[in-house]
């Protein structure tokens, strides 16, 4: 089995906050991260994909289609987005990074298994000192 | 003559748009970069001062001042913000990173030459592909 | 299941010996690493933790009181300090980072579970060349 | 148990291409990473070793003797070299990553249980967005 | 006067050797890095111009124009390319980074007139070790 | 004219006070930079050189002989050391790094002009957040 890491990178403006709770509720649950006028970040993302290496190619996927999978399904959404207003698949949710990872490893699953390998895990760094991992 | 430098970071959301225009025309100008929901970044700031090497402590500037200064007069006021928003001295500025280093610039230079050192430039580094500097 | 890691980093002085061996039989085994003047580094410690998302805030714990406890625990003590002779929780061990992660690991398991989550790793990088992992 | 990771590099040239197919056939599966002349690149190769800590001298692995082992089995026959032509454990291996990283840990895997560690991981990034990995 | 800098980055075989020598004697000059079966490097290359900001968009010059100019010149002659053979502008040069960055400046140079900033520096990263840069 | 930067490194101890001051007196400007029992940091320390580039080997110095010039002088005498204590460049100085450059300048100086080329910058970066350059 061999594990097969892609990193791809968005920047996104997000607001974490609880729309039942008032914005001060939110204030004291989430401090500064919680601006109603909004920040950002520059996230990086880690894909990793396993499987066997391929008698005919040498590969566990083939990159190129790894690509695709990701940038249609989740960069292309993200990127130069608000996590909060236009994300399809973070709608109703906190746009924590624990949601996130769960989200894009949803969005992930099927495509890359219709590829051909599995999905081993995904991988948000928020920044240099904060990053979240979920293995499904 | 000693050059040292501080890096300190912050993250924001923002737009870059110009208000006379209409979303369109700032699409076409700025591209996604115009996005009307924002989007945000991981800024880091490099702050390089310059000056002789004091007999008294070894140092050009006492460390601790110089954060202080940068802290209270930029990254206080731009971390966790929206940059076109929230942030006065971006205030009636298109929210471009040369913009955002030459305001920082006026905002630095006379505290820095109060704590008896010269500014000598101003890096923001937007992404890990893009970065602006200014001397002045 | 998710897993949070946060980067925390401190800058240190030790020296690998052990106090039964004469500095000769010291520096035969470990080399410059056993210089009696003491050397240091800039260490980067990455804290894992792990458990399910809260319903209520979207996150696996929260992140302030994760850093307080680190800091609390590990940071301030570290920090600027010379880990052979002033780190309680490495007296009479050798300082190796093998041993300083198993050292963390006990100091950080119990804070972290009355915090709510679980610890999982404790990584400690050295050098940019070599780091060491415990998982418990 | 402990895990230990050394981090090495080496810079070598190579050519995705299955020889039994045409130069066309390699260009349609493989891109532009099968070019006749060849292409390169810096590798970083991450190598995890466990072990229990020594009581002895704290540590898992002696890191001179590890250091020995991964250059005179790897570093050495990689390093400036073209990894199609010139390696011997590469030879008739189509020359992936995936292909490099099973490679290598036939290479190292011997060695280092004769060392008195076990060896857990082999990790070769070839870019800073391509990494691939191998338990064994 | 304002100083933008944007990454890029290409990964190309090379070797260092001057025809008229023998291999024997471009070993002795250019050591491991002439080895007649090449080797190769990611290279990254830091294309600074100079500008005033635009009181029109706020920029020095519209990040995709710089670009396409760097893509077009430089970046997809050189990208999985081998560096001796098939690079036009590096015909008759010793493959070196020195000979890089003056071929790439003088690339550059014309280009980015024209589109309405100054080119400042050219500076390639061969290793994490080793860069070199050109002022014209 | 063509500028090299060489990027060397090493781990050593040291700790910011005056001898003619009181741990208290070093304390109150120091800091914990001052603490009796040292501390310590992995230094980066980068090397420009310049100068024109050979027509006989395209190169602006022969990179072997640099690199001795550097480990003879320099990296040999701080790596794995007490900066205060066994550093004969920086005997009788406040072990700051503004102190550091300037020493490492002055015993570089002759040596790279000896070997064809000049010295340029000296630059040293204590931590990810704090660096120093000398010019001469």
């Amino acid at each position: 089995m061999i594990y097969l890491t892609r990193r791809e990178r968005f920047s996104a403006a997000h607001r974490m906050y609880r729309h039942e709770w008032t914005d001060e509720q939110n204030l004291e649950i989430f401090g500064k991260c919680s601006n109603p006028n909004w920040h950002g970040h520059n996230y990086e993302l880690f894909i990793t994909v396993k499987g066997e290496i391929s008698e005919d190619h040498g590969c566990v996927i083939n990159m190129d289609i790894l690509k695709e999978i990701i940038h249609k399904n989740v960069i292309n959404k993200l990127d130069h987005k608000n996590m909060n207003l236009e994300v399809d698949f973070m709608k109703g949710k906190i746009a924590t990074t624990e949601n996130l990872v769960t989200a894009i490893w949803n969005e992930l699953k099927g495509p890359v298994e219709e590829a051909g390998a599995s999905l081993h895990c995904i991988r948000v760094k928020e920044t240099e000192n904060n990053s979240v991992e979920y293995y499904g």
